[in-house]
């Protein structure tokens, strides 16, 4: 499986969680660099805190699960270098250094989360000395961490059984290794399925303007040995109308009491194609990201960003500066076109009812 | 309006039919280089046989129409420099030169059509000079734009009530001024409906891979000064759901006796995701686009394109190279999701029944 976020000892062992025997200080966060696929994967290792801030802000990081990984084992590596007379002074170090990393995404609500955790967690304990407090942010963050593993696992079991030999499966964005710990939310049935010994084929939409389904879905799936087949997001019904498609699974980033669901920008109007052709359309997500104080999807926050996202390509401009651009970031899918919801905690079927 | 296809005479005057008392020869083919935009707007002037053939290969001139034009005021600027013995071996050597012109796009059928009819006109007429024969040439060239420009001028007028003020429209790749000899044929009757005095708001898909809609959509109704909006294909669901679109304009490269029609890749889904929200779908096309041979749309061919189209942004590599790519160039819209069929005879409504 990819180390998508990994701490890393001073021996090179790479841990996703705390081994007996191991020594766990001094270490350093390990990281994907994303924002160099699929040319080439880099890890990024670093205990420097401009480095961390730095490597979220750019989305080296990037996928609410794992950047709330990447901000907890990140804080521990910092707090290593933090000089302190007392275990009070220690503790608001460490606040400060949590304020710092929590400016880098704004709206990452997992980053605010995930901080959060690890500061009210080293006031509650009793540890005596600063490098007992070192150790218990870094277990903390392993445990952040494995607790993603397990989330990915689970809903890769209640998943698996949809996908069967030989059929095709669509997604949109990249809700799969490189957006958590793991196996992903959305990929995490295909990995599952795959290590059942299934094969099949999964359409990758390629999701402008950021391009994350062919530059990382099917980098990832296709170094896992999956078959995958990027397509323009524009071809999505195509491809369903020739009979290549018998579910569509993608991930979401906020779900409602009533079952509608906040996702990349494009998953509305796939659910709509897919409605049109019959086919079932599924999301995956953890349970963490039902959100039973929102009654209804038309009540989740749709953020606009930067035109310049599509107005330009790497270093090329395709559409003329004076031109308006609108760019959502974000749909939602509402209930009615949804066949199922699977989260760690199993497939939900509608009606969709969470309180 | 834009000047796509014109022809300029040494005293650089720019024509596009024959006007009384102008000098026709010498003269050259002057168009647009599309590649070019939306950076730079740069015209070629060209009597030569080998830049007119690399300029229809490289897409500087695209969209069949223009493309038509282009080809026949091309071989008439090329026939100006044929020296010739008799009035058979000058008719030879015009036939050679749109022999290799037709090899530079071997799948546009209007440029065949365009280069047949001029040498058949040239065998057909009965001047005695080679002089009268090049003119007899730029003649028929001029013709055909001037044929082409009324064609757009009337899709413009029948299509343009269609469009009232306040409205919001959506289109998808180019079928505009940059595809034919004037108003184009989706874009004809936002140039009408702007013309009228009416303010609306176009919503340009951006058109992956290529980005036609970006690129050339956005650009040429930006500089009429028609207020448009550029969206990435899959923020199409969204905008509509948004209430921002009344009714849907697209061309077509080809249409079925019974109203199915194929056009570039996006627009089968944009027909669907427009019924889901009971929005009209009208097409736009030259009533000779209507190939009353085919019975239904599934006859249609689809031609599947190069896949680096899709792995590659210029210079860039945006999806990883082992990784297939499905790259269909059209897809098939049925006549159950089409509102009207606009052509320079009139908009045709359902049923549609062409023979």
């Amino acid at each position: 499986m990819l180390e998508t976020v990994r701490w890393i000892t001073a021996e090179g062992k790479i841990l996703s969680r705390c081994e007996e025997g191991v020594d766990l200080l001094p270490g350093k966060l390990r990281l994907i660099d994303q924002t160099l696929l699929p040319q080439e994967l880099v890890f990024i290792e670093t205990d420097d805190l401009e480095e961390i801030f730095d490597a979220i802000l750019r989305l080296c990081v990037r996928g609410a699960p794992a950047i709330g990984c990447a901000a907890a084992l990140g804080l521990a590596a910092v707090a290593q270098h933090i000089k302190a007379e007392s275990i009070e002074e220690f503790t608001d170090k460490v606040q400060v250094v949590a304020d710092r990393l929590a400016q880098s995404r704004p709206t990452a609500v997992n980053l605010f989360w995930a901080l959060d955790k690890c500061c009210a967690h080293l006031r509650r304990c009793a540890v005596k000395s600063a490098d007992n407090m070192r150790l218990t942010l870094i277990r903390e963050g392993l445990e952040i961490l494995d607790e993603d593993i397990r989330m990915c696992r689970a809903i890769g079991e209640h998943g698996r059984d949809l996908i069967q030999h030989g059929m095709g499966v669509m997604t949109h964005c990249n809700a799969g290794a490189l957006a958590t710990g793991d196996f992903g939310t959305a990929l995490s049935p295909m990995y599952a399925a795959h290590e059942a010994g299934r094969s099949f084929t999964v359409y990758s939409d390629e999701t402008r303007p950021l391009l994350q389904g062919s530059r990382l879905t099917a980098w990832e799936l296709s170094r896992a040995g999956i078959d995958v087949v990027t397509i323009c997001d524009n071809m999505a019904a195509q491809v369903m109308k020739e009979g290549k498609i018998d579910l569509v699974i993608v991930g979401s980033d906020r779900i409602a009491a009533n079952g509608d669901i906040a996702n990349k920008i494009g998953t509305y109007g796939l659910a709509i194609l897919a409605k049109h052709h019959n086919i079932p359309f599924y999301v995956a997500a953890p349970y963490s990201t039902i959100d039973t104080s929102l009654e209804h999807g038309d009540l989740i926050p749709i953020e606009n960003r930067d035109p310049e996202e599509v107005r330009n390509f790497g270093a090329r401009r395709t559409a003329p500066e004076e031109v308006r651009v609108y760019n959502p970031a974000f749909d939602v899918t509402p209930h009615e076109l949804i066949a199922g919801i699977i989260t760690e905690s199993g497939l939900h079927r509608p009606p969709f009812s969470f309180n």
